[in-house]
């Protein structure tokens, strides 16, 4: 688990790449919530996820060799990974399964990255990208299981103290479980973590319960941000050890905060962005009385027509 | 010309009732462009505009009667005094034209406001409303001409200094100019401020060029929100007295303002809203070398697939 120096230093080194997203808050009578609630539109970062933090911190913390970086992605890290290899001068290879939405195809394309298109979920394509470094050298960025990876994630926590230093929790979505993973490193349990999971790809409520990371289903309307197969071994450590909760949340509930966003906020989230305010909107997970909600909106790679009707 | 202390007194009366909307910054590589941007994203305003400052600082600085409110206005002045009067417990009719958007009618009778459209644009729904207004004793709410409505929205002006405190100009979009003049009113020459309006509705342009307002065609793609038939008498006599400078911005330029907020920033703004950025993306206005300019972004009344393709 990346320290808060470790996380100090990768936002000093990807700062010259990446945006100081803003917060907003949301009073009581907007949310029909007893709490406060204070979003982090994370879905403002270049790239339309919070994903390049963990893929600069990553690329700029290795030597990377002359084939490039190579990395697998439901489609928001291969774009940060391509993007930021286009910045860097660096040549990428991603590999995205065929669940990837076309937007996401799409603008990891038009960064001058080679993209592979295989395999019905997350974990086809991870396989195949450590079958592709093995064969070339590439650097491997992986989606979430990496030490630098987690600490350039952590850097939202940061930010995300530092604007509302009051917060005593913080919900997140967690796939693979790197955003959940770096922010909770940079709490340490100054704020409560709240893990956000779609029903469909449960990846730390079965990894709790078994008691180490397991497979699972990775499906529905989210499954092309959190379709992770299991969850990082990291991410399952820092659960384990701090006692966080992962909460469900079913996919048409996700679908309601994504409506909501957009009818109350003017804010575009795409599933797995919207599915930390899912679960507290939706009822999954019922915050204690005096309780000040930091929710971290964490993507919005998606058709904007998509959030209404 | 309301001065600062008005300002901060509008601030403080309406600050329950609005968000203080936050500030992201683009640097120069993010652009293109020789200088940093900071735009201040006030389309995450309740109501998706920028409105609700001017509209409750109206309503809360007066005696209202108990027919309650009345106003015109091209759909975003019109949903806040609707949403303002819902949330004040008091009665509001409001007159939009024919021009304006299905989806500002909508959430207009969804305040539960009485609507009324009729009329080819704003200038007819003005008429109207005053009518209205005159008729059963309501309290007339300004889209634009009224010196607590100009205090509201210079509450804009106020947080955008206390976020970016080093901005050099100031880019504000223009119909019958009740934010620049709002904002100007606030900065008082601090930093220089740019009107940016669309080539088809340019009050304040035609008003420089005369002398004096004047009535001017209101058409294009932005008519529903900058669509004024003359710049209001507030708004003009500021920028005489500051000698604030019009930049005309082409449709086609605004739609490309539209595409490239939602491709680069995951920002959904209507036409109107960003008529200010498309200024300074479109080349309409150059910026002088060492400028620090902030930009307001200003609504997103819209289909939000309508931003894209």
């Amino acid at each position: 688990m990346p320290t808060q120096e470790q996380i100090r230093a990768a936002a000093a080194r990807i700062a010259p790449h990446i945006r100081r997203t803003p917060v907003i808050r949301l009073a009581p009578a907007e949310t029909g919530l007893e709490n406060p609630l204070t979003l982090k539109l994370e879905q403002l970062q270049v790239t339309g996820s919070f994903k390049p933090r963990g893929a600069f911190n990553r690329i700029l913390s290795a030597e990377v060799p002359k084939a490039g970086v190579v990395a697998a992605s439901g489609g928001n890290h291969g774009l940060a990974v391509a993007y930021a290899a286009k910045v860097l001068g660096i040549k990428a290879e991603i590999f995205v399964p065929e669940i990837t939405a076309e937007v996401k195809r799409a603008r990891i394309a038009a960064t001058g990255a080679t993209l592979t298109v295989g395999g019905a979920a997350y974990d086809q394509a991870r396989i195949a990208s450590e079958a592709r470094a093995a064969e070339t050298g590439a650097l491997l960025v992986h989606a979430y299981d990496q030490e630098e990876v987690l600490a350039g994630q952590g850097t939202v926590g940061m930010e995300l103290e530092a604007d509302a230093p009051d917060l005593t929790h913080v919900v997140v979505a967690a796939g693979g479980g790197g955003l959940y993973g770096g922010i909770a490193s940079w709490y340490a349990g100054r704020a409560n973590m709240v893990i956000a999971e779609p029903e469909e790809c449960p990846t730390l409520f079965s990894a709790g319960m078994v008691g180490r990371p397991v497979d699972v289903p990775s499906g529905g309307i989210a499954a092309d941000s959190l379709g992770a197969r299991r969850v990082g071994e990291l991410a399952f450590g820092i659960m384990m050890a701090q006692g966080g909760r992962s909460v469900a949340v079913q996919d048409q509930v996700i679908r309601n905060a994504q409506t909501w966003l957009w009818d109350r906020l003017r804010v575009v989230a795409e599933p797995g962005g919207a599915t930390a305010l899912a679960a507290v909107l939706g009822g999954g997970w019922t915050p204690p009385k005096g309780a000040r909600i930091g929710v971290v909106v964490c993507g919005a790679n998606c058709d904007p027509g998509s959030v209404v009707g």
